[in-house]
């Protein structure tokens, strides 16, 4: 296999969002304290939004397992945001709060070199995120980062979440490829692994202070076609 | 109520795309000349068309029976061609050929003014097509054409087919949005009509040539909220 081998036949780029495109932890902590420091409330934010994420998986494997039917991102975000509050002492906040607040997630900013990357991985490929976060709020995360997505294609498609085989297969399926024309973007190796199983390419990228300084992923854990220390240099290796 | 009333409060707009933003008559008739004529075949060409638009709207109502399970656009676009063939006296053409003229519709050329209208209108209003057409061929009428899509929403992700209501509805709840804070952008005042009884806001935009020289409508036969002689126009009416 030549060195170029990794880009051949690729026509899609699938993304994860969450950690790998946009920085969620600086982000949410951000609108928490836009939020409910004029309230007087005064929290560890970082620490807040660490532990909103912390909530995640474990929703999200509510669906995954089949005890609940699907709901959007959304509505998980606000459930957990309601469970967590009372370990930060938050009670009774009024319901427009606790509805803003959850669309912090709307409203987080990308890592710095990811815009200008996008728009070089655009002239190549197709692109599209392939995330556990509804339409909505991939649109609206567009529109903030410039994203300049062809399709939204993930969970909200089809309807369960990630790394179930249906969320991945879905979203080949709605560009008519087959899976080994399609490699996903990720920072984490548990997504990655999952998409190679069903034939789609990977490819890694380091997002070493995802839930602070060096606590996310320098290098994948599992074989990929490609890694990338972040989104400007994979698209160097994929001569975008 | 005021001249501006239409707009206010409006965050969406949707399109129907066949006829409305692209011209299928001419583009199907140029691919199918582009295709078949190589090898000796002599066709009316824009009139194999518009028979093979024909057979669109049967094989619609097959789906939104419930006589057929859902299958996107382009397996009804195969079947519909394979159907026309004896008609044209086109018979065994190579699966190839049929597969290449099935994505004809993937090629169509937007109406003039509209890719410099859409524009406009993104500065305004989040945009997304609601046809029937299935994610990948409105993802190649979007690269061929510029249309600036925030999100591919219609038929594939409702699995069922205009004018169902489910399909109007489930592009609103994609965006978070109340039927009435989004407009349907239409040519036909069937699809408008469909789309106002749920709520939605309407805007009709004249295609006078859609089937040839004078067949399309000139104006609403339905109430609708706004009127254009053509996007331009409605995107000068729409204050964008």
């Amino acid at each position: 296999m030549s060195a170029e081998a990794p880009i051949l036949g690729i026509r899609a780029l699938f993304f994860d969002v969450f950690g790998t495109l946009v920085d969620f932890r600086t982000s949410v902590a951000r609108e928490a304290e836009r939020l409910l420091a004029p309230t007087g409330h005064k929290l560890d934010w970082l620490g807040f939004a660490n532990a909103w994420r912390g909530e995640y998986q474990p929703a999200l494997e509510e669906v995954r397992s089949g005890r609940q039917p699907y709901v959007k991102l959304d509505v998980l975000h606000r459930q957990n945001l309601e469970r967590l509050l009372p370990r930060f002492g938050l009670r009774s906040l009024p319901d427009a709060t606790l509805r803003e607040l959850t669309l912090a997630w709307h409203r987080l900013d990308a890592w710095p070199e990811v815009p200008a990357a996008m728009a070089r991985l655009k002239t190549k490929f197709l692109l599209a995120p392939l995330s556990n976060g509804n339409i909505s709020l991939m649109v609206d995360l567009a529109r903030r980062n410039q994203f300049p997505w062809d399709a939204i294609l993930g969970a909200d498609i089809a309807r369960d979440f990630k790394p179930k085989p249906r969320v991945y297969l879905a979203a080949c399926e709605a560009l008519d490829l087959a899976p080994e024309q399609c490699m996903l973007v990720a920072a984490h190796s548990n997504d990655l692994a999952a998409a190679a199983a069903l034939g789609l390419r990977t490819a890694h990228v380091a997002r070493p202070n995802e839930h602070g300084p060096n606590t996310g992923e320098t290098a994948p854990s599992v074989p990929v076609d490609v890694a990338g220390r972040d989104l400007a240099d994979l698209a160097d290796k994929l001569e975008a």
